[in-house]
């Protein structure tokens, strides 16, 4: 991958603005947390480890600015900002993972100096977003060593790649490696309505690669099932439970249903992080409701009436019953997931 | 439906371009056979029914074209003309049913004079048109004596509508007759990748006729069905095999297997005509593949790199087993669909 998704540099987070790929490679530059919040609501970046590396630094501008009040300001500023930060997006998890993990270190050295904890929450951004990386590769070895098999026509959807996480990538990561292992592998990528992070996102990954792999339109992808033209299923994650229940971008339930249909394998790749052992099911998942004008306009341009209504979930909730397995950076969990999820949260 | 499908005056086909709406309402003129012929292969016309009735105006206008020749090279020049226009598109029955009937029609008169057979098919052209939105009325009278009940949530895919037809409509006739006759009906609309003939055209016409609705990215419906939001799948079909097989936009599959798995009752809405007893499954049925610009282009909008390779069948087949009942202008046929399939046919 040519292009980073991020890079702090100069006081200032730098992402590749995702909203104009592939027609447009530009970068958006946020030097504060109300531009890292809107990022992510705007979906500059998008992605559950993405997002939660950009909420990381997020934080860190937060201290950043209000490092010079004192200590209780200091305190409530970065508390304040934290709140704001964490109602960027609903579903993700790994936007909260982020913010909390950087709470906690504050409160860890809370009697430091402003500009010392300041410091310390910078060195913390930039290690979630160089471990990423790191355990990026993980799940795509374990995914390689476990799951995919030579010769494989792999389906995926929505983006899970370089551009969905720091570097590599979760679902598309495993299919990187697969790749570069010369398994002889072709994807198929679901467009991925409304914002077809498929069809700019992944495709664009996928050619600059050199991966074969052929872009379909969101309901295609069960004919193919059904004919048994597909032989598994990658896809990343925005929260699971811990039960297992996966919350992903719309559509995968439709996916993961016809898979367990018609026997075709159905992984979940996605780290450690994005597993919520807070909640028990799918149920308590809060899934994003997105603005009208994402399905009415495609870049500008309109391609239905104005006063119809829309109704734009951005998630749905994949039952664990539908998954064959969770490729993680620990290991590949197999069922009963509880146990395994357990495992590798260490509870 | 203020805006007509199609009308023939002054010597030409005149057919609204559907491929502008919503955003122009522009009109296409047809005053040869290759006009025609073009105007259903780049879908500035489309449905089955409406490609019938435009393909009986084409066989018209290719014999308006050759009336001043000898009989022999008239009748020669029909039939070259008949079998370009026949490959126009491949799925939709109704293109080689019209066809088919004025060569009937032809043959029937071929006594009579160059002149006076042009007129006769003329007027067959017009016959067939005018029958069309006869037939969808009963249709629509069927499917709410049988089918639809009050309070009733429908989801439907594609469009089926005015604009699909010469007027009135299949599916959305069903849907324009329950709301007319005060029925309290909701309906959600597939926006329908690639060509986006829900979010274009489905919800054009809802919304002129003030049918309360929802515009949905194609996969939100799977959810939808899970959920018991839906009571009823109305779509239409472009070919239908003598067994209940039915060819209908891509998309229909996966809605047909997810209302089987979750209860919900899905019906298929199609005049006799888009019956093919001359195949007896839907295996039989060519899918036609589109271009790759379709997906990756969105009116003139690039969403895609240039170099991915893209799938893009424009139908799928729903088997019968997934379908509840055909609701036909004679009766709604049950299951066994082989024998009440042989009735409206008078096999």
């Amino acid at each position: 991958m040519q292009h980073e998704t991020m890079r702090f540099t100069d006081g200032k987070l730098r992402l590749i603005d995702q909203r104009k790929l592939p027609g447009a490679i530009e970068y958006f530059e946020a030097d504060n947390y109300r531009d890292v919040k809107f990022a992510i609501s705007d979906m500059v970046v998008r992605g559950a480890p993405a997002i939660g590396a950009t909420a990381a630094y997020g934080v860190y501008l937060a201290a950043e600015e209000y490092k010079n009040k004192s200590k209780k300001e200091f305190m409530e500023k970065i508390k304040e900002a934290n709140q704001d930060l964490a109602k960027a997006r609903p579903t993700a998890v790994n936007l909260t993972w982020a913010i909390r993990k950087l709470e906690n270190i504050i409160e860890k050295n809370k009697n430091k100096s402003t500009e010392k904890i300041t410091k310390i929450l910078f060195n913390e951004a930039e290690k979630i977003a160089k471990e990423d990386i790191e355990i990026n590769k993980k799940m795509a070895q374990n995914g390689n060593t476990v799951v995919v098999p030579n010769d494989a026509i792999i389906l995926t959807h929505c983006n899970t790649g370089a551009l969905a996480t720091v570097g590599y990538g979760t679902a598309l990561g495993v299919i990187r490696e697969a790749h570069n292992r010369g398994k002889n592998i072709r994807v198929y990528v679901d467009e991925t309505r409304p914002r077809l992070q498929g069809a700019r996102l992944t495709a664009f990954e996928l050619v600059e690669e050199n991966i074969p792999a052929t872009l379909i339109a969101d309901s295609v992808a069960a004919t193919l099932i059904r004919d048994g033209e597909i032989d598994l299923i990658l896809v990343g994650a925005d929260r699971i439970a811990a039960n297992g229940d996966t919350a992903n971008k719309i559509g995968t339930y439709m996916l993961s249903k016809l898979a367990k249909i018609h026997n075709v394998p159905f992984y979940v790749v996605a780290p450690c992080s994005t597993i919520d052992t807070d909640i028990k099911t799918g149920d308590e998942i809060e899934i994003e409701k997105r603005p009208k004008d994402e399905v009415i306009y495609i870049q500008g341009i309109q391609i239905a009436p104005e006063e119809i209504e829309v109704y734009n979930p951005a998630f749905d909730i994949t039952p664990a019953e539908n998954i064959t397995g969770i490729i993680t950076e620990k290991k590949v969990i197999g069922k009963p997931f509880v146990q395994g999820i357990r495992e590798v949260k260490d509870i």
